[in-house]
């Protein structure tokens, strides 16, 4: 039996965690004991799109975690540095899966692991309602394929998926992952972006395109933009994201980064659109709409921390 | 002694009332009694870079006012519409100088009256204590000329300069006033729409320039991208909008869009960021990031009546 480790069980993680209980070893990773001992003691419950209680071993001290054979990081984008110091070497003999949002996080694992590095990109979806329980909602696909510049073999790719599918999700081994990376990173960058500086979850407002003032037109920009980027990166598409989008504004579900906005967390914007404003600028491309998200979701980040008298100053009437 | 109307007693409102009640008849027009009342009452007080008492007239019924040689608007732009069916007709024999922000509002006005428009774009600003107090800041000047579709004579614009100047505030009679109106104009669609989206009031963050995600590239690019629409449109600059948000960010004042994204106010983007936006529209040029922060404020606005059992379900953990 295989030993896996998720690191970080936040929705994805634990759903990872749970269905691969049931075919592998699995321990979880966690920042929080209380998160490892609860984890410890009830095991984790999934609701929803399936149904079923597993048993699993959890910790939040790194040098309790012992070698795996492979990894799955569940982590948002801004906490895989933080967790890679941590337990990376863990992997040296093994494999990490990144299945974080955006571009650049397989780079950052590279620095902590010898061990091979796989590109994954999922479009699951759950709400976590505790720490040991998760409704699954979307049943669909992971999809990973070998991190190039570690020469990750592609049977091991194959290996990692098989397993996802013995556990009861959905994934599909890829020989080149970066086309369904880059076309979740333009879905995810335009939807969450705007999703973030206006305050609307997925909405039909994202898909309307009715008025000049029309939000869906920004939508559709910013995707032809990033597809614009992604061809001079010499990316192809894997899936349109606007036909990712079309689905998803049928929904009211909130994108992460209006979660973040809402409770002033460090978004995922760097690996986002910050990502594909970066790509642009090194292959000489312009890209002033993600260019201009990224700086602006970054300015709002930064207003969190900007003196708060500031505030006060503006409950009075002012114009200017 | 001549007869003037100042319709909309906010702070710029208040600061023209007051110091024109030193040389003219004024008359307020304000859409609150209690406002009107008070007005009456105890007259307008200035502090601040000036320091006066006066009485003037006010009233919020339009029967009540007299016909007028000038009119000042100094309403939100949002709001000229409204004022101009009410009252417009009043100036019929004689002139109004629009005085809002942004590009449009000549035009509103010029459908509700047959007397004379003036074009006005002032840098003046001023904090609003009450209903009969207002604090003078910034002593610039109010820059007017003809509304070139109604031929407005020259020489009746420099008698309202010569006219305000009396009164005690700076202003300055231009032979074509849309230079100084765009320059404004850029300025103030730049910064209103990056302070609302962000959350930052004016700060140094506007004119920081040393990183990739710095937020002063995205409002020099901004301004960039407004002066190429203008020269597009056929309007020089009269001043700089880079070096007039040099001098705004060494401040701390809130712009008023972040007061109004702040109090779920309807905001004046269809007059700034929008205008450029359709300018750039109408004469076939791209103006992609003042189209983009336009949309993303119209976004911004529906999201406050955006129905509020999605902002419970966001409560929730979830990651997308």
């Amino acid at each position: 039996m295989k030993r896996v480790c998720i690191i970080g069980c936040g929705s994805i993680g634990s759903l990872y965690a749970a269905h691969l209980a049931r075919v592998a070893e699995v321990w979880a990773f966690v920042r929080r004991e209380e998160h490892a001992r609860s984890l410890n003691r009830e095991g984790l419950r999934v609701s929803g799109a399936h149904n079923f209680q597993v048993s699993i071993k959890a910790t939040a001290a790194p040098d309790e975690l012992p070698t795996c054979e492979l990894g799955i990081i569940a982590t948002k984008a801004t906490h895989v540095e933080e967790s890679m110091a941590f337990v990376g070497h863990r992997f040296d003999e093994g494999a990490i899966i990144s299945a974080q949002n955006g571009l650049g996080c397989e780079e950052i694992i590279a620095e902590h692991t010898r061990g091979y590095v796989i590109r994954g990109t999922t479009f699951m979806s759950g709400t976590r309602h505790s720490d040991t329980h998760v409704q699954y909602e979307l049943d669909t696909a992971t999809w990973i394929g070998p991190f190039e510049p570690r020469n990750t073999p592609y049977t091991l790719v194959k290996d990692a998926a098989e397993l996802i599918v013995a556990g009861g999700l959905k994934a599909e081994a890829l020989q080149d992952a970066r086309p369904a990376q880059w076309s979740k990173l333009i879905f995810n960058a335009s939807v969450n972006g705007v999703s973030a500086l206006t305050g609307l979850p997925h909405s039909t407002h994202f898909a309307d395109e009715s008025q000049f003032s029309s939000l869906g037109n920004l939508l559709h920009e910013l995707m032809n933009e990033g597809k614009r980027v992604a061809e001079a990166v010499g990316v192809q598409m894997h899936e349109d994201p606007w036909e990712m989008n079309k689905i998803g504004s049928m929904t009211n579900h909130p994108p992460s980064m209006l979660y973040d906005t809402r409770h002033q967390l460090p978004t995922e914007v760097d690996f986002l659109s910050g990502a594909i404003a970066r790509e642009a600028e090194r292959v000489g491309i312009a890209a002033p709409m993600h260019t201009a998200v990224y700086r602006l979701i970054k300015g709002r980040e930064a207003s969190w921390t900007f003196a708060d008298e500031n505030r006060a100053a503006a409950a009075q009437e002012k114009v200017h």
